[in-house]
């Protein structure tokens, strides 16, 4: 991407009073200024129903920024913004944004170009779209695009009919879907790590490869957001999205070129090409477990039924672990192990790849080898690390593991930018790599489905976890069925290392 | 190995008043005593010329131990040392030898258990040996063993002459002939990585492998060991048996299983494959250098003719770098370079494995990516360094190499035994494995002889290097004119990182 261009455009934020808009996109629009991604030839249009003046919004805005020293910068980017009090159904709002718009563009020489950012409840995504065409919002000389935040849908026959009604406004290639997984660093060295290194591409297989497992725990509970997530769940907010996409781009095979079309049409074979689950089948493949209470960072914390705007007697899961069969030549036989949830013991995002054994192994009456990994940290711990094999320092012989290392965020990063404000830059520049195209949400959605049916038809398979846990033990039983088990994440690891430390230290 | 066994032993060092036996032997054997690898049934008989006592000897060995704190162990580690003055030629002091070992056995309860150990001037090793065997202290009741130091022979006239000597007194499965490059931990930890490690197996062969590069590299010039050097130089003292050992070992096929005998047959298999070189192609395999005068360390040091006991005419090469071609199936094709020299710019032993690069690479049009490397850091770093590829951090994309590291010995290594202190133990127990088999030295000595002879013939390929430098131009252009490079070997590369660093400091 060539970070030289200064892309003209304004943006309409609808949710501007929202939390997404404060704490991501005002700072990532800002970054990008203060980097001189972007000119002075922008201006942003924040939308929402609360009857806020101009000066509302900004202040807002420098709120979000208050940890920016140079205030005069922060005054500056201020000046481009501009706020409506808006009613989604009445069309008179419509005209009322067109003129807005108009005049804005004016003031800060834009040529039209307009993204339209969804960032509020999914409900009205569809009407604010089919409006924003039929009252012309649309008709601006330059181009227009519109981005959208999760969920996309809440199955796939909600998505079809979001799908449709946006599509009534926008073209595919004018739809931004937001997977800001898609944006973090690591996730998109996956393919640079995979396609860049001569060493890789010979082993990434059936032949070599044992299992991958992908791993995305959070120690934070429903927090504020409960009412959304005890009608949505991990399965729809985490393994639709996040999960498929990662394991897409660790299965896909090599594109023939970098382009956009030809990474999304090798990530669609792989959603292609993943075993179905059915419902007779799903408790063999995925196991869902909800948070009960219990200690976290050395604080009592209350179980999922206990949370704020969820049901007392909720049976959606908080986490799920999966086992997802990839039928193609490259990957029959190699399950990619998937677990997400809430409450967890630690914060992490973690993809670990496990090598076979040695087809013969020297070493084994001596030693039990571990398995060659691959790890790549993808938050909070931006890194890789390799795992190997190496001799026992001293006469003794053997094997010990060793770990070679390699640290993203290490080294300074105050350049490095967040996943949003490289999507939003993506967007304005028409890069839509890093965005999911329908049909890879249509694959997901029908894939997803019919787990999510199985589980609404009984809730007898429904585990309950401890805070502060890695999930129920099933999810353990999920890889011992199959001779495999979770490899510790690499802060887990930490974890224990401490402890074990504090525990020796006792000890001495 | 099992360090639990305590061997019960006595050694006879021949060459007890050397610089060897101060600066690696005493030191080694204390080292195995005070781990408690040795019990306190053994006993070393230095022999030399010199008109020493057991006291002189006790003393000399107890000043070679001066950093030790621990001065009871010293002393009590000294009661086991006795000393004879002793003629080589004179059959008389092989029965003074005999009468003291059968002696301090009966004090310290050995059962005839012993070690000769040659750490003198070549030519008496034969002479030693067969006298050994003629003077019935060969007849000891228990096992006896011969320890031969470096050089065994001058080429391979006069190691066959040497062998048939020592081959009269001792068998075959008795000579442990010491190549200490051996002993050293990343040397041995080689294997390790290979075989133990199922993701290293399938690269390693000419699909993936590009080349491979040896360096050892010394800072030091010949020292007080002018007037030997001389009459050898870098060929016979480094490369006969340090570097086509190295070879050995990162090109040998996978053995059925670790023993001494399989392994050698694999390394053997490797000698046997090495293409010969014939006196009119060594100018385009191999190149010599000797070091002119220069700045090390910031010192002004003399060129080689200047040294002590060296001809002030001198076509000795104290450099070589060669290119040796290995004709088996998984070799064919590939170069294993090889370079060793004195005086260099660094002081530094390191294995460079290069990989090729991407069939077909994605990312070629807007970066060239670096090839793969792994770095075996033999020393004084020890550890592993895998050179990937990854994204360039921020949103402008691209790749740049990562780096993998992981450091063998940055953790506590105290209890890391020296090679030598490996070597004796090994010997002890009676494991060659690490030692030179008369079919390795046989096979090495044919291939450089053939070198050797082309560069008596003439000295019209000497090339002189600046001390302090990396070697001649002709060592760079032996590897260009394949298309490759010498990669800058670890401390270099930290070296001109900190030149670099310092330029920066001052720009700013």
């Amino acid at each position: 991407m060539n970070t030289k261009i200064q892309p003209k455009t304004s943006i309409v934020i609808f949710g501007a009073t929202g939390d997404l808009a404060k704490r991501k996109l005002y700072p990532s629009i800002f970054n990008l200024y203060k980097k001189g991604q972007l000119a002075e030839n922008f201006a942003v249009v924040g939308v929402a129903r609360r009857p806020w003046s101009n000066e509302t919004l900004r202040d807002t805005v420098k709120a979000s920024l208050e940890h920016e020293p140079n205030r005069d910068v922060v005054e500056q980017f201020c000046q481009h913004f501009y706020y409506l009090s808006f009613e989604v159904t009445n069309k008179s709002t419509y005209h009322e944004l067109k003129t807005l718009l108009d005049e804005v563009e004016t003031i800060h020489k834009i040529p039209g170009n307009r993204i339209f950012y969804m960032s509020m409840a999914p409900e009205f995504f569809g009407t604010i779209a089919k409006n924003l065409k039929a009252e012309g919002v649309t008709d601006s000389g330059g181009w227009t695009r519109l981005v959208i935040e999760k969920p996309f849908g809440h199955d796939l026959e909600s998505a079809r009919a979001l799908n449709q009604e946006i599509r009534q406004a926008f073209s595919e290639e004018e739809i931004y879907r937001i997977d800001h997984y898609l944006g973090k660093e690591m996730v998109q060295n996956i393919e640079v790590i995979r396609f860049a290194n001569a060493i890789f591409e010979p082993l990434w297989n059936n032949k070599y490869i044992s299992n991958i497992q992908i791993t995305s725990s959070e120690t934070l509970g429903v927090e504020e957001r409960g009412g959304y997530y005890d009608t949505s769940g991990a399965l729809r907010d985490m393994v639709q999205n996040h999960m498929l996409q990662m394991v897409s781009l660790l299965a896909m095979d090599p594109p023939i070129r970098l382009t956009p079309d030809e990474i999304r049409s090798e990530k669609i074979k792989v959603l292609r090409a993943i075993r179905p689950i059915t419902e007779q089948d799903t408790s063999r493949y995925f196991v869902r477990g909800q948070y009960g209470p219990g200690v976290l960072n050395e604080s009592e914390v209350p179980g999922y039924r206990s949370e704020n705007n969820v049901n007392p007697h909720s049976k959606t899961e908080t986490f799920v672990a999966g086992k997802i069969l990839i039928d193609s030549h490259r990957w029959a036989g190699v399950p990619f192990y998937i677990r997400t949830g809430k409450r967890m013991l630690l914060k992490s995002t973690e993809i670990v790849i496990e090598f076979k054994g040695m087809p013969m192994n020297l070493y084994y009456s001596e030693n039990q080898t571990q398995s060659n990994l691959l790890i790549i940290h993808v938050q909070p711990d931006e890194g890789l690390t390799l795992f190997l094999n190496g001799k026992k320092v001293g006469p003794a012989g053997g094997t010990t593991p060793v770990q070679l290392d390699y640290c993203n965020n290490c080294v300074d990063t105050t350049n490095t930018p967040e996943a949003y404000e490289r999507l939003i830059y993506d967007c304005m520049l028409g890069d839509a790599t890093n965005f999911t195209h329908w049909d890879e949400v249509e694959l997901s959605w029908s894939f997803i489905d019919s787990i999510s049916k199985a589980w609404e038809k009984s809730d007898k398979d429904l585990h309950f976890y401890e805070s502060g846990s890695m999930g129920p033990d099933a999810s353990m039983e999920l890889l011992e069925k199959d001779g495999h088990q979770w490899w510790p994440i690499t802060s887990e690891s930490k974890e224990e290392e401490k402890r074990s430390r504090s525990n020796e230290s006792f000890r001495y």
